[in-house]
């Protein structure tokens, strides 16, 4: 079954209605959950409502949250979150940066006290609208991501978005968890009884696991390289780069620490990151676009190593979907439908997808 | 035979005085490449002299750059290198981005028409000797990185450092090339005739190499993630992120692009890009620095894997290097002091190593 994005919005936005969240936290989670469906990141959009759910049985979420910037200056700001869901806050934190980068060039904006904001590319893509280069980052309740040479969690699957404009084409769009994969590719084979790739997750001493279903019951995710031969230490420090920023920096629970020091905490206090930066303060005005073309060109160019597959400019998958969907409906599973169809039962939520 | 950092300096700034470089330039090159000594980062130390010489005898420096600022607003700044050597360019935009950093909370430097600038940790951990967050990244004047599902280089090996201020323990510091490993590693496997890890190299039809003599008849590195199973297209965005932030938006040329519209140009025009942040735009004094040691205590914490091999943090194996060689001094290799000895040679340099 298709659904139309607006009908899904509509169903997303009733269901949060019946949790008793404000309108505009309403839109907000509304916004970002089908924009990552339009660009076929599923696994973070409309479905993230049952992890949602859970967190607001667990009292977990302040549903009517008071978002707020506790600290400016004409670059930089602190947001706090005040418990609530991550995504008004991560966009007002980068709205905040792209209006700072607009005056001055430069927009810096760390957010506190929120939780999980959905997709990090939709954050990202908000400044190449403005014109300008656009990052932001998450760090997470929970560690998915072991050090190498750990046999623990230690840190979020921290993803980096990172978006900058271009003339002819979208925008370039990279979207990364710093995992090697996300956790959903291993659910997916142990569901089909597959094995995964060694490197893409370990055993409680530390060890790669091939047998997805054995992977399931650690839930031990690697960093990017996968194993210290190929060079997982990069992607270790990149996740905890992504932690500092997004949580020392705000002053946010440190996933590896939280759970030594506060495992019981009344709520998750996901830290968030955002820059926002001018390309015209380097660039005549069109030139880092029109420049833009000609990388994407370059890349889009490059000697394939098989000739029935082109090789990607990153957005590019996220793109050619988000342009089907918008005249095709997002496909919308009997699964994912029971799921919204439950979810808006235990609510009392009315009930639209027909 | 072991060498202090002083006469390692002294040797260095002979021949670059010898090859007709100004004094400033010289203070800079030698700085960089000696503290890279100094780190255990030998594959960027003194060595890279070979290098810059036949960059020299090739016509493509610049001997006596004027190096100046371009562009400038009160928290950004674009500098030109003039077609040097990216050193003193690269000191330069740091302490600009540095000085911005102290009057606004944020600073962010590019560099254009430059060239090698050595290790990109060096320039990253001038800030959190200010109290600030840091990063550095540099594009390279040759592409060596193959994207995802191509069979050709287009992207440099495009290094991103980051280094942040803790209070006990050293700066964090992640110095990574956004390739799966080091040329270095390669050359030094088919040296002694050993096979390389599947996922970093390929041949010229875009296939896994394993035979390393193999490899380098065609040095075509992996992005980080080193197969698409383990996810290189992360790799090859970070590479063009790189890139971007480095090339597109300095002016400077775009390695992919030059090959095909000016591969016989005068100069290099390497592209580099600096930020530093300040924490106490986000936290009171002190508190950053104080839970950035909570964080490294945590994840030095981390239940290990193999009870005889501690969970490192980015910056730790160098910390401890240049802890050691500042003591007992730079190891020089027989070998390298030959190239040495044939350098000041060539150029009638001093020679102060005995």
């Amino acid at each position: 079954m298709n659904v139309s994005a607006e009908l899904l919005r509509r169903q997303c936005a009733a269901i949060l209605h019946a949790w008793g969240l404000p309108g505009d936290h309403i839109e907000a989670v509304t916004h970002v959950l089908v924009a990552a469906n339009l660009r076929g990141v599923d696994s973070h959009g409309i479905s993230m409502l049952t992890l949602y759910d859970e967190f607001r049985r667990n009292g977990k979420l302040t549903l009517k949250p008071a978002v707020r910037v506790v600290r400016e200056s004409p670059v930089t700001a602190l947001v706090d979150g005040d418990g609530g869901l991550g995504h008004l806050p991560g966009l007002n934190a980068m709205r905040l940066a792209i209006g700072k980068c607009a005056a001055s060039g430069v927009g810096v904006v760390g957010v506190r006290n929120a939780n999980h904001f959905g997709a990090a590319g939709v954050y990202a893509l908000l400044a190449p609208e403005r014109g300008f280069i656009g990052a932001a980052m998450t760090a997470t309740w929970r560690p998915g991501i072991v050090p190498t040479f750990g046999a623990e969690p230690m840190l979020g699957t921290n993803p980096i978005a990172f978006a900058a404009p271009a003339k002819r084409h979208p925008p370039f769009c990279l979207d990364m968890a710093t995992s090697t994969v996300a956790l959903n590719k291993i659910k997916l084979a142990a569901l089909h009884g597959k094995a995964i790739e060694p490197g893409w997750a370990l055993d409680d001493r530390g060890r790669t696991v091939t047998d997805a279903r054995e992977a399931m019951k650690h839930v031990l995710l690697t960093p990017l390289g996968g194993t210290p031969e190929l060079s997982s230490y990069k992607g270790y420090g990149l996740a905890t780069m992504v932690e500092i920023l997004c949580s020392t920096l705000t002053g946010a629970s440190v996933a590896a620490i939280r759970n030594q020091r506060d495992p019981d905490a009344a709520r998750h206090n996901v830290g968030q990151f955002y820059l926002a930066l001018d390309p015209k303060c380097f660039r005549e005005p069109g030139e880092f676009e029109r420049e833009m073309d000609d990388l994407i060109d370059a890349l889009h160019g490059t000697k394939r190593a098989d000739a029935d597959q082109p090789v990607l400019v990153a957005g590019d998958p996220e793109q050619a979907c988000f342009a089907q969907r918008s005249r095709e409906g997002i496909p919308v599973s009997d699964e994912l439908k029971a799921t919204l169809r439950k979810l808006a039962d235990g609510c009392g939520a009315d009930w639209v997808l027909g």
